[in-house]
C-alpha cells in the first residue's frame, strides 16, 4: 500500500499499426485495403499494485497519428488524478472531458476528439477493473443499479430516458442475474461471423469458409455487398447454398448506398432471405434508415458502428429505424456512453448485436454485451457479436470462441491490453516491422 | 508564364491563436471562454503568378493542434497536384478527401477529420478565385449552373435533391442575376449583430450596446442565453426595452437544453417576442429539433453551426425541424459542401441566415450568402448573416459593413487571407504574444 493516495503519473501514448491490407482481410465496398491500427493509451499511476488501465481508439490507418494527437490533447486532465477517485467514479471525468468548453468545439461529442475521449475513458475502466480484481462484465454486473445510473450522460436523452427510466431497467435486471451469470459461463455468449464475407474473397474461398463456419457451429455469418450487384446476387447464392435454409445470412453495406438504391438492392438480394442489412446507408440519416427498413421489411435493419453519440442512437430508435442496434467500443465516449445506448436500446426492446473485429473490438465489446445479458436485458435472443479471426494474437487476454460462443473473459480488466513484443513490433513509424518495411521499400527502389 | 504547369508545391499549417477569452468577448451558456483560434493552411504553387491559397478551421482554443495535425495528414493528396485542375474543379479534390477510404474512419465526414477537409478546399477555392482575379461570390455567381451542380457531391442526397433539382434551381437563380449583384454592391447584404448579447456583458452594457446597435441601424440583435432562466427573463426585457417593438431579438441557447427544458424556456421568453431560438439542443438532435419548433411557435427555430454535413441538414429540412438554415463557412467539407447546403435549403424554401463571428467567419461566410442572393435563392427576405466586430483587423481583406450591411468583397479570392505580421504574433506557442505571455506567468509565479 502506498502511504500516499495513488495518483495517475503518466499517460502514454502509441500509433500502433497492422499492415492488414496485405492480405486483403477485412476489405469491403468502402474500405478496399483497411490497415487495422490503434491509437493506443496506457494509463500509469504511482499505486505499489503495479495496475495499469489500457485503452484504444480503433482506425484503419491513415489518420492514426491525427487520433493519437486528439488522446495527447487530453492529457492534462489524467496527470495527477487520484486514480482511486477515478475508479470509483469514472463518470467524472467523462463529465471533465465531454465538457471541456473549447474542446468540445471540435465535434461535439462525435469523431476524433469522441473516440479519443471514449479511449480514455475505457482505459480508466480497464484500470478500475484491474484493480477490483474482476473482468469489466462482472464489474458492471454486480454494481449498484443506483451507481450505473450515475455512470450515464442523459443530455440530449430525458425525452427517450430519464434516470428514473434507467434505474427501473436496471433494477429488474438485477433479478435471476446470479443464475445467468452462472449460464453464461458455462455456455458463453453467442457469436456470428464475418469471416467467409469479405469482399475480396472468390467464391470457392467463400462457400468454403461458410461451410466451415457452420460446422463450427455459427448460426449466423455475414456477407459485404454493395459493390457490383450481379456479384452479391451471385455471392448471396454462393453463401445461401453453402450454409443452407437455417442459418442466418446477413449483410453489410457498409454505408455505400442513397435510400433509393437501398431499397431496390435489397430486394433483388431478397430471394437468398437476408437476416438483416446493416449500414445501408449514411450513419447520420436517421430518418433515411427509417424510410429503408419500411421499405425493404422483413429484411432487418441494422446499424451503429459509425453512428456518433447517444444522441444519434436515440433518434434512430425514436423513429423506428433499426431492427439492431450496433454498438462499438471504441467510437463513442467510452463504457459511460455505451451504458447509455445499452440502456436506450433495452428501453425500446431492441436486440445489441455488437460491431467487433477489426484489432481488440472483439476483445472490448465481449464485456458490454455480457453485462447487457446478465444485468440488463436478461436475454440473448436474437443476439450476437460479431466475430473476426483478426489480430488476437497480440492481446495478453484474448477472446476465446467456443462452438460459435465467445467464454467469458476471466481476466481482471477490459481484455484491452496488447502485449509488449506486438507493441514493440507495430509501432509506427518506428516499431520493428515498420522500420524493415521501409527498408524492403528502400531496397525495392534501388534495385 | 511558366513553361511547365504549375503544381502545388507546399502545403503551410499554422496553429495560429487569439487570446479572447481575457475579455469575455465571445462568452455564452456552453463556451465561458473561448480563445479563437485558427489551424491556419496557406497552399503555394510554383506559378509565377504569385498566388496563395488560404484557408482554415475555426476553432475555440485548446485543441487546435490537433486539428492542424488533421490538416497535415491531407498534405500528401496536395503536394505536387496541378493546380490548374484544382482551381478547374475543386470538386475533384472534395471526392479524394471525402472519400480517402481509411481517414473516412476518423469520421466519417464530422469533426475534426471533416473540418480539416473543409479548410483544405476553402484554401483551393481562395486560390482558384484569386487565379481568376474575382471575389469568390462571383466566381459561384458567375459560373455556368453545370459546372456549379458538378462541384456538389450528392451522395446520401438524392432522397431530397437531385442533381436536376439542383441545376433547375441554380437555372432559374440565374434570371436577374446581373441585377441583383448591382443591388447588392449599391446595398451590400443586411446583417445581424450578436456584439451586444454575450452573456460575460452586464445589463448595462447589454442595454447600451442594444441601443448602439439600433442607431447603426441593425434590425435584428441576438442575445445569448440559457445559463439561469431568471438572468435570462431580465436580459430579454432589458433588450427589447433598448430595442424596440420592431427589432427582431434573436436569442441562442448553444445547445445547452434537452427537448422539454427548451420547450418550457422558449416560451417563459415569448412574451419578449424572440425571433428565433438557436441551437436549442444537440446539433445531432434532428428529431428534438423538430419537436421544439412544433411546441415553440411562432418562435422559430435555427440551428446549423455545428451541424456535422449536409446528410444532417437534409434531414433537419426533411422532418421540418428548422426555420432557419445557418450555415458555416468552416466546420462542413468547404464550399462544395455548402454548395450542397444552400441547394438543400432552396429546395425547401427555407431561408439561410449564416453563423459568423469567431475569427474570420465572418470575412468566408459572406461570400456564400451573396452568391445565395445573386445566383440561387433570389432573395434577402428573412435572411441576414450574423455579424461580430471581432478580429477582423488580423486580414488582408476584411468585411466592411455599412448601415449594418456588408459590403460586397472586391478583393479577389475568399478573404480568408490573415496579415502576416498577425499570423506571426500569435502563432501558438511560439509567436511573440504567447512567448510573452509564458515569460508573464513566469514572472508571476517566481513573484
Amino acid at each position: 500500500m502506498t502511504a500516499t493516495p495513488a495518483r495517475v503519473t503518466a499517460v502514454d501514448t502509441l500509433d500502433v499499426r497492422f499492415p492488414t491490407s496485405r492480405e486483403l482481410d477485412g476489405s469491403d465496398a468502402m474500405n478496399p485495403d483497411p490497415d487495422y491500427s490503434a491509437a493506443y493509451v496506457v494509463l500509469r499511476t504511482d499505486a505499489d499494485d503495479g495496475h495499469e488501465g489500457h485503452g484504444f481508439a480503433f482506425t484503419i490507418g491513415r489518420g492514426n497519428e491525427v487520433q493519437v494527437a486528439a488522446i495527447e490533447a487530453l492529457r492534462p486532465y489524467l496527470l495527477g488524478r487520484s486514480a482511486d477517485a477515478l475508479c470509483a467514479d469514472p463518470a467524472s471525468l467523462a463529465r471533465d472531458l465531454v465538457g471541456d468548453s473549447q474542446l468540445r468545439w471540435l465535434g461535439p461529442e462525435k469523431g476524433v476528439m469522441h473516440m479519443a475521449i471514449g479511449a480514455v475513458l475505457n482505459a480508466v475502466w480497464d484500470l478500475a477493473a484491474k484493480r477490483r480484481g474482476l473482468p469489466l462484465w462482472r464489474l458492471l454486473a454486480e454494481a449498484e443499479p443506483e451507481w450505473l445510473v450515475a455512470q450515464v450522460d442523459f443530455r440530449y436523452l430525458s425525452d427517450a430516458l430519464t434516470p428514473a427510466d434507467a434505474l427501473g431497467l436496471l433494477t429488474r435486471g438485477r433479478e435471476g442475474a446470479a443464475a445467468r451469470a452462472g449460464r453464461l459461463r458455462a455456455r458463453g455468449y453467442p457469436a456470428y461471423t464475418t469471416s467467409p464475407g469479405w469482399l475480396g474473397y472468390d467464391d470457392e474461398k467463400l462457400a468454403r469458409l461458410a461451410r466451415r463456419a457452420v460446422a463450427d457451429g455459427f448460426r449466423q455469418i455475414k456477407l459485404k455487398v454493395g459493390a457490383d450487384l450481379a456479384d452479391d446476387v451471385r455471392r448471396c447464392r454462393v453463401a445461401r447454398a453453402a450454409i443452407g435454409p437455417d442459418v442466418r445470412l446477413a449483410l453489410d453495406a457498409n454505408q455505400r448506398w442513397d435510400v433509393e438504391r437501398a431499397v431496390t438492392w435489397v430486394r433483388a438480394l431478397a430471394p437468398y432471405e437476408p437476416y438483416w442489412i446493416e449500414e445501408p446507408t449514411s450513419p447520420d440519416d436517421v430518418l433515411g434508415h427509417a424510410a429503408i427498413r419500411r421499405a425493404v421489411a422483413p429484411v432487418r435493419v441494422a446499424t451503429g458502428e459509425h453512428v456518433a453519440n447517444r444522441v444519434v442512437f436515440k433518434q434512430l430508435l425514436q423513429a423506428g429505424a433499426v431492427d439492431v442496434v450496433q454498438i462499438d467500443a471504441a467510437r463513442v465516449g467510452g463504457v459511460n456512453e455505451n451504458l447509455a445506448i445499452l440502456l436506450l436500446a433495452a428501453k425500446h426492446g431492441v436486440p445489441v448485436c455488437p460491431h467487433a473485429g477489426g484489432v481488440g473490438l472483439c476483445e472490448l465489446v465481449q464485456h458490454l454485451s455480457m453485462f447487457d445479458y446478465v444485468a440488463l436485458s436478461g436475454t440473448t435472443e436474437d443476439r450476437a457479436i460479431e466475430y473476426v479471426d483478426h489480430l488476437h494474437e497480440h492481446f495478453l487476454a484474448p477472446v476465446v470462441i467456443d462452438r460459435a460462443h465467445y467464454r467469458t473473459p476471466e481476466t481482471p480488466g477490459f481484455s484491452a491490453e496488447m502485449r509488449p513484443d506486438s507493441l514493440a513490433t507495430y509501432r509506427f513509424p518506428d516499431g520493428k516491422y515498420w522500420a524493415a518495411e521501409r527498408e524492403r521499400e528502400a531496397a525495392g527502389q534501388g534495385g
